[in-house]
């Protein structure tokens, strides 16, 4: 999602300094120390690509026993789901301007148990192949952050993304788990819509999901 | 497929009977005991579904030091196959008139390295989906029999069955390898076509390829 850019927010995002770091912020210190950063050992979820935060700020709210933390590039976007955080008071959710490109000098070693990438650029020209956030540079990238059972869940209405996904994974040695092709034909009650995913299953595309593991050695 | 029954076919069978057992044919005394069958221990692969067996006689051809069983249910059909085998003078093929649903019956406990599906009947409807190659129902049936780094080597050009495949195999806690949506577009110089794939691959159809491995211990 793209914004226009908003100069406003770039002081308006302050206010929630309290559990949003933006561009520019001193994230360094976080890495390592999420559970001191959270004031609790807890399971640390990661999202990445938060956008407006309607799916992280609704699954922070669900399972206060989990710390959240999500990440998004683009500091106009982060801005309304700070605000979001902010109205529902969740104190399970810590918000960062950040490319996952440098996942790996934000999180330490298998310091994370899961990851969720909901509705991903598809990227879908060849050439750019590369910046899909499931692209083997990106799968070593999350098997370096994420514990030995640790887990990526992975949803999407473009099924070229899938299919190239699935393909990846399995070249990369993943487990892969739970993959259904249309996941609203199951009814799961405890699929959280992202705004995204809202809008385009209204209009009848289907959304794939799987959860992946790293925990094969990697071939 | 299915041919027009043809009765002569049920006498002119049994010209091959070295390497074909025929309908009502003693098999039960191959089970667990393939490596006498073909007078020598080598892998054991093993094709479901032979059709006119374009594929599994290039492939005997190619691969001399490998055993190969070939099932098929219909006799008619699986007398071209055995017709070619005997034209190329394949040593190492045998070839079994049989319903994969007992396949059991026919192997031993990881008696068997590789198994292939090509282009299985994709039973598209719902109620059908047991009868499906890649069933739960049949996954179990070759995890029974295959080694524990055996495989599974799966390709067809039905996109529903494919997904299912994926599905089905992810959740029953098989290890997926070499997945492609589009096998052609690989350009593969192993690959081998069956006589199905190389008419529907002609027509532009896409092929999806995977291979799959039991080692992970069923969830």
């Amino acid at each position: 999602m793209r914004l226009r850019r908003k100069p406003w927010i770039d002081t308006a995002i302050l206010d929630y300094a309290d559990f949003v770091t933006p561009l520019g912020g001193d994230w360094a210190a976080l890495t390592g120390h999420w559970a001191e950063a959270f004031g609790r050992e807890a399971p640390l979820h990661v999202e990445i690509g938060v956008g407006k935060g309607d799916f992280l700020t609704e699954l922070a709210a669900r399972h206060p026993d989990v710390n959240y933390v999500g990440l998004e590039m683009q500091q106009g976007v982060l801005y309304f789901a700070a605000r979001k955080a902010a109205e529902r008071g969740l104190e399970n959710l810590r918000l960062v301007v950040f490319d996952a490109a440098r996942l790996t000098e934000l999180f330490a070693p298998c310091e994370v148990d899961r990851i969720y990438l909901n509705f991903s650029d598809p990227w879908p020209k060849a050439r750019h192949a590369k910046r899909r956030l499931t692209s083997p540079l990106f799968l070593a990238r999350y098997r370096t952050v994420l514990k030995a059972d640790g887990e990526l869940c992975f949803k999407t209405d473009n099924m070229g993304l899938f299919d190239y996904s699935i393909e990846t994974m399995a070249a990369e040695a993943w487990q892969l788990s739970n993959v259904t092709h249309d996941l609203h034909a199951l009814a799961e009650a405890d699929n959280i819509m992202t705004e995204y995913e809202r809008k385009f299953s209204a209009r009848g595309a289907k959304i794939g999901r799987l959860v992946a593991r790293p925990s094969v050695e990697p071939v």
